[in-house]
């Protein structure tokens, strides 16, 4: 089977949420291990990953570094992000395998993905992204023309687009990699956002895809039979941190839109997992699964994790 | 015939100099002009490139943002520049190509070179990188394991080692893409510096790969019969600088080699593209040709710059 394993943000970094190089090349390391058993059982893996604590730093950095160097955009930032991601990954991957006996080149992709420039989110952006910041210097940034928002005890924060992912724009490079029997990276971040210009040409845009939804759309892209999206919990929760808070195992399409209907998900966190997981089912694919890391090789077969099937 | 350019560090920014993104755009742009005009004659187009400025502004990204975010080695410094000059020169070629009919597919890939941790170049690193510094603040940085020179007038400059690359690891992805038909962007700025540990396993190293060497390597393992170093001179030049100055056509690998060890060439520019064509007619290449960019579709075919055949 062809699988597209989303590694998510939390797989890329410390456990305490430490982003040195050196705690992204440790949790990488052990992403890699169970993504290897994913393969170790026979199955053709396609992976991408989140990148928003790197996306952060990046910003930041921009930030502090402003009056010495000209800042850059926020797609160039997910295309650094793809890089330096993609390149412990590819190192990290191709140990794993290895130490398993299995031969397999892995390579990592800068992938681009079109977004529409008239996209409901690119009014009311609704991502927020970076460091909290006190009021007044959120307003310096405010002036500046960047959207920041009050997030309540933790102080401000940069919130910026987050559009409908519509197309890989770099899906030819990634079948092509994928039929040649590659294990390939790619989209990672959700894709660096893309709008397409009057005259066809393409021009990077201030905002960050949802990983989860540009995950989706690798898996149709590629043909995955299934999808599965590695998080820090093992199955998505109803009622979450109430008294009748219960772990969803198998669950329809159906079930799962209505429960998100009800506002069991957070919008930042599992909601779009779920929106995910639902359209990859809809358009075709056998199996989305939400899982803890720890749980992806069983979760392919639909033994671990909160499972939707094609009915 | 299969055709190797490798796009300067100035071919990729402003002619002042400046490296901010619109700059890098802009410049970027004109070179993917010059390129298609390569392909829009009927070659096959593999593309590389330097990376000077942008891991310069990187390294002072880093620096000056030590305090807030942990500084990145310099091997994901290189993967950074690989993901956005890759990223803004698939754009511009798309672009470019189709602005002529030409349908040609256009990707960009993180590629990972092969060196010998054993380099002598690791115990005395010579090549210099990022801004000038006044010497207190030089020494500073000295102190934290450093390797920082006087270079006179302009203050001191970081030195890092440049060692010989080997072979690039990720060889196997670029000729599957090649070999379907992309438009190959691989290798940048040399390369991501590995090398190879006891176990088998990859580390990015602190140095950076000469980008003119690197593509010598990169079109022998395509198996490009064509290699074309775009510069900002039309042709080197012997006794630079003096009243005996000529420029340098038709030139043998002998003869060229011979004005080399005459110390005709500068270390830091010159230099390395002459090794590099030497290199690659030597090692089976039909023909190597050094010339400004705008003169890169003539020196194809042996019709512009400094040319060096096989004889």
């Amino acid at each position: 089977m062809r699988v597209l394993v989303a590694l998510g943000g939390n797989a890329l970094v410390a456990a305490d949420g430490r982003a040195r190089p050196e705690d992204q090349v440790a949790a990488v390391r052990t992403a890699a291990d169970r993504v290897a058993d994913v393969v170790a059982r026979g199955e053709e893996v396609v992976l991408t990953h989140g990148n928003g604590p790197q996306v952060g730093d990046l910003l930041l950095k921009n930030d502090v570094a402003a009056a010495d160097v000209a800042p850059v955009p926020l797609d160039w930032c997910v295309a650094q992000t793809q890089a330096t991601i993609g390149l412990i990954t590819v190192d990290a991957l191709e140990h794993a395998l290895a130490a398993r006996g299995l031969r397999r080149a892995v390579c990592a992709l800068i992938t681009r993905t079109l977004v529409d420039a008239d996209d409901p989110n690119f009014t009311s952006p609704s991502k927020p992204i970076g460091r909290y910041l006190p009021e007044a210097e959120a307003q310096a940034l405010v002036a500046r023309g960047e959207h920041w928002e009050d997030r309540g005890e933790r102080g401000w924060r940069r919130v910026v687009p987050s559009p409908e992912p519509l197309e890989i724009l770099d899906r030819q490079a990634v079948t092509t990699l994928v039929g040649a029997g590659f294990l390939v990276i790619a989209n990672g971040g959700g894709g660096i956002p893309c709008v397409r210009e009057p005259d066809g040409s393409l021009r990077g845009v201030e905002a960050v895809i949802d990983k989860d939804l540009g995950a989706a759309l690798l898996a149709a892209t590629v043909e995955a039979q299934v999808l599965v999206l590695a998080t820090d919990v093992e199955h998505a929760l109803l009622s979450y941190g109430r008294p009748e808070q219960r772990a969803l195992h198998r669950v329809s399409v159906e079930e799962l839109r209505s429960y998100a209907a009800d506002g069991h998900f957070a919008s930042g966190s599992m909601g779009p997992k779920v929106e995910a997981v639902c359209r990859f089912v809809e358009g075709g694919g056998t199996r989305g699964v939400i899982t803890s890391l720890d749980r992806i090789a069983d979760a392919v077969h639909g033994k671990a994790g909160t499972v939707v099937e094609r009915e």
